[in-house]
């Protein structure tokens, strides 16, 4: 029987708004951060989480997390972990921290860093990455993991199970197949707003010298603009290459719609984030009007009620899970089963500090146990911060190499949080 | 021409678990707080804010608000509070700590508690209440403090300016109205799910005695005892006085219309929170399912982009806005504008530590510059803990009187905020 003996957090920042990677129409200057968190054991186990954001108010996230230290500091190790889906509720419902959200922004990504600290911690002990750790659960085991409060309209615990049944039979041979193929990456490394052309036009190249099968364009700054760069990654890539686009919240409900019609002439693969993540609505007007081209969406929703309404409502044709964006593994489990029940294909968001190496597990949990197919999903890629990490990813001909390496990926090198630790004095 | 000096903060709370007032369905053991803030001036002024939350994670919510301190201490007092739509934009739009929500919870609450504390101090140098301060901005002047971003499918600046001139000629006998007879209230003081039987009939007696049109009853933690609590009610309070339901987010969405078909014997006035805040269209469907009684919502609804999507989808009958959920005075007056354009009706939510001297101004405002109407309308009203502000409200036979002290009505007794400051080492 082992102990909590400590939530550690760390306030990390990266300087990244000097060279503008990362630079979009909403977010001009992120200075990439983590709002770190490692939950200590007294028999010298750890396991690591953190919250992606983009630099001030970082600060306060890193408080988020630490208000937890009552709910897990001093308790018994093998009942948390044992029961992962009673200790994401009893953090998640708790009857007075839920005021702050509920289950949204600060407090509720800060209970997502904690719970996947958590997973962390359990699959370290299992001697498993993380998808495989999933992976090896009972469909009714994984049905417990999961919140169904206010999706049963959507989905049932017996829905859930049905599709986990369905996938049962093949884990294995998807097990293996991941572990000698890995799972499709696409890359938005080329995309950024504040790169110049010439740079667009290298790291186009680049990405399908690397063996991408799709790359990422950030638009909605201006029109005339967002169709030259176009124009640009089109020539480069050829016609076979598939080029989504970004706009990271910029537009209005008929101005997407008006934008993208100018856009259709270079063949887009999804448009990302067209306009506010709140609004379902709007996103499915949007989705009827820019029809065929596919609405993606995700890293900015909230939690798996605002998924089941995407969904319900036809909002999105791409669901883009986040891994520090809900409440952790358990509700992105919610999330991935929503999209199963839907058939709405997953493309998780990535990039930022450490969302490759977190979400891959997700998407790979889901291939072996859950939609069972990776057909026309990938996985995003950035090519950045990655040398933080202790398992950094491994991208090989444009897929993400299966982790062998026991935990969840989170954990960032001691010497990498040293460096970059912030000073503040709030 | 005055600075601002200083962005005091405090951790505010009472332990009104302990007599259970406030408890709820979902929130059965709160102790009420405050986030507090105090901006002051270096010609000795003060603005008073603060954020309403149930307890545990209001030192996260105070951190929030003191993360603030950077973008409001050292600036010139008169530019920030003559153009109030630009200060908002400034704060909700800040590139980077945007990405801690978009627009919800921790960290646009926080802006909400600075925003109301900026009107405080502009109301107190303007030597008005805030009601009549807003009351006589001009329709243009009004439209200028409202962020149209991603409501302009329901709601343009036009649309916004037609409303409040059509509301112009009546402005000063709505006002002379108002400090006449106040605005209506009703009551919850007697509904908490933790009081007993005789409490409860008391409460009713004592309710109806004082003039209150309507109470509101706690529901959704047993069926039957929902049952026998309104039988109860409703035998006190006879036919005429309207009682309203609260389930305060308890139920799934079939579950909703099926409990609502058994209490809607006892002539329910509305039934408020029935299922999750965020779940537009599962409000959408209870709203179809207990109609003709109203859908009453929104003292959890994260921000202006939830209302517009309520208001588009007949997904509530009843606007609760709330003072310290959504990002301050100009999120909530672009909230009223919605409610107008659609024709709904608000009823603010308030009780809490604060909110009913807070949210007044808002509903008064409405009735002088908005909607130009009391009809249906009432604020909530819970007798508890007004005697720690520095001007309480006043009600009488069942009405708001109209508040003649200059400011937003927040600020709280030094004595007050000395007494329950709360002691936390983290």
């Amino acid at each position: 029987m082992s102990r909590i003996v400590a939530l550690d957090t760390d306030d990390i920042r990266f300087a990244t708004s000097v060279s503008l990677d990362g630079s979009d129409a909403m977010n001009p200057d992120p200075d990439y951060s983590a709002a770190y968190v490692r939950i200590r054991t007294d028999d010298d186990a750890s396991g690591h989480g953190f919250v992606f954001t983009i630099g001030r108010g970082n600060d306060v996230q890193v408080a988020a997390i630490r208000s937890l230290a009552p709910y897990l500091v001093g308790q018994e190790v093998e009942p948390l972990l044992d029961d992962m889906g009673t200790t994401w509720r009893r953090l998640v419902h708790d009857s007075q921290l839920r005021w702050l959200g509920p289950e949204k922004g600060v407090m509720h990504m800060a209970i997502g860093a904690a719970v996947n600290a958590l997973w962390d911690l359990k699959a370290k002990r299992a001697g498993l990455p993380l998808w495989q750790l999933l992976s090896s659960m009972t469909p009714e085991d994984i049905v417990d993991l999961v919140d169904f409060r206010y999706l049963t309209d959507a989905l049932t615990p017996q829905d859930a199970l049905d599709i986990l049944r369905r996938a049962a039979p093949g884990r294995e041979a998807r097990t293996a197949q991941l572990l000698a193929d890995g799972y499709p990456a696409y890359t938005t490394t080329p995309g950024w707003l504040g790169y110049d052309d010439a740079k667009l036009a290298r790291l186009c190249k680049e990405a399908v010298d690397e063996g991408f099968r799709q790359i990422k364009l950030k638009v909605g700054g201006d029109r005339s603009e967002d169709l030259r760069r176009l124009e640009i990654a089109r020539s480069v890539v050829g016609p076979d290459i598939a080029i989504a686009v970004d706009a990271n919240q910029r537009w209005e409900i008929q101005e997407a719609i008006d934008w993208m019609k100018d856009l259709a002439a270079y063949d887009i693969a999804w448009v990302e984030e067209p306009t506010n993540p709140d609004d379902v609505l709007g996103h499915a007007t949007i989705a009827r009007g820019v029809a065929p081209i596919p609405v993606a969406t995700g890293e900015h929703m909230a939690n798996r009620v605002m998924a089941k309404q995407f969904l319900q409502a036809d909002a999105l044709q791409v669901l883009q899970i986040d891994a520090t964006r809900v409440a952790g593994v358990n509700e992105n489990i919610a999330n991935l089963l929503l999209a199963a029940r839907f058939g709405v294909r997953v493309c998780p968001h990535a990039g930022g500090v450490g969302l490759c190496e977190a979400v891959q597990h997700l998407s790979m949990f889901d291939f072996v146990a859950v939609s069972g197919t990776t057909d026309g999903r990938m996985i995003e890629y950035v090519d950045h911060l990655h040398e933080h990490f202790v398992t950094p990813v491994v991208i090989r001909a444009g897929c993400y190499e299966a982790p062998r390496a026991a935990g969840a990926g989170a954990e960032m090198l001691a010497t990498s949080i040293e460096a970059h630790r912030y000073a503040t004095d709030v």
